[in-house]
């Protein structure tokens, strides 16, 4: 069997994830390799309705931890009925967010615990691990600036106040950069976007080459 | 402050459960001892919304790991926003099923393993655990005799087919049991209604005396 290469795609918004998905599945696609792009909750009708509970404005009272469960829950069901039976067909995968974004922003920068986020991530994911994943690092500022020259607008002070909590998601991923070296590929997002994707490329196509 | 007493009551449908507890409920509090009967997802309206999603029969996709992170994260809300306040009042809290229904269900007889449903669980409940757990142990067949009389209705083969699972989860809740000495009281169900209402009463009330 051809089993297919999981990669999950990390980082803060403005960093250029979509872009650079994008840009991979179009260029690998055209040589004829499988791809498939996806994010949670990714059209599975179950994950979709997690994440309305998850997303319901008026769930204000909603506790840290059941955002937590509910988000490993939504991310079991994605993978299970979307992920693994594109993998299965042999596809390589480009997730656009995963485990990483549970442990970065709840885990970390919300103060929940890696390890115990790690922990019922483990229990959705069980050996289901990304085997590549790239982190778009990006200061907070400048991703934020980008939002905002995006969006046509200034950088507000809600934004600024926002960039203390940014900051400790960076905090996050870079402490889990260091901790799955083997894993997480590392690329400076502050780059111009086809240097980041030329990066992000030859590292896939590396590991292609090592496929058996 | 006066903490009050965490208690969960746990078995087959068809081992009095709900008449204990009722039964239970209204002697302490006749005598002026606060006390709250509760069950998940006990009207609390974001567990409510993951329930529906776990009772959606529309959702046939559902991953066994999905369902068990939904109970977990109902759990969690269930008890930030009703057992725990009711608790810091210094209540009796007796709650109609907890962790240990999850265990005996998923963990042991729908074989998700025990110690990782057990792991997502402490996760949700962190040191909120039951500080007695009524295990009312029942024969499966008498059970379901029990039901199917209260429902007017002959035992079928449907039935017949679900003893075997439901042996399965008694043997779960028995090795809970062993494992558990201190906080599980097991609890012959198939004795007369009084007799088992006087056993679990009895315990109550060792503890309210211990009670600082």
């Amino acid at each position: 069997m051809n089993q297919g290469l999981f990669i999950s795609v990390e980082g803060p918004e403005g960093a250029g994830k979509t872009t650079i998905i994008s840009l991979l599945a179009e260029k690998l696609g055209s040589e004829g390799i499988p791809v498939m792009a996806t994010r949670e909750p990714g059209g599975i009708d179950i994950a979709e309705q997690i994440r309305e509970v998850i997303l319901n404005r008026a769930n204000t009272a909603m506790d840290p931890r059941t955002e937590a469960l509910l988000y490993a829950a939504a991310r079991r069901q994605h993978l299970i009925e979307k992920v693994k039976p594109a993998l299965d067909e042999g596809k390589i995968i480009l997730c656009d967010r995963f485990i990483d974004s549970s442990l970065a922003y709840q885990g970390y920068a919300r103060g929940l615990g890696v390890d115990e986020v790690f922990t019922i991530n483990q229990f959705a994911i069980e050996e289901m691990m990304p085997q590549l994943t790239f982190y778009f690092d990006l200061e907070p500022g400048i991703g934020l600036e980008r939002i905002s020259r995006h969006n046509g607008r200034e950088v507000n002070r809600l934004d600024l106040e926002k960039i203390e909590f940014h900051q400790k998601v960076r905090e996050g991923y870079l402490l889990l950069a260091e901790r799955f070296p083997e894993r997480i590929m590392k690329i400076d997002a502050s780059r111009p976007i086809d240097e980041v994707f030329e990066k992000a490329e030859n590292r896939i196509r590396e590991l292609l080459v090592k496929k058996p």
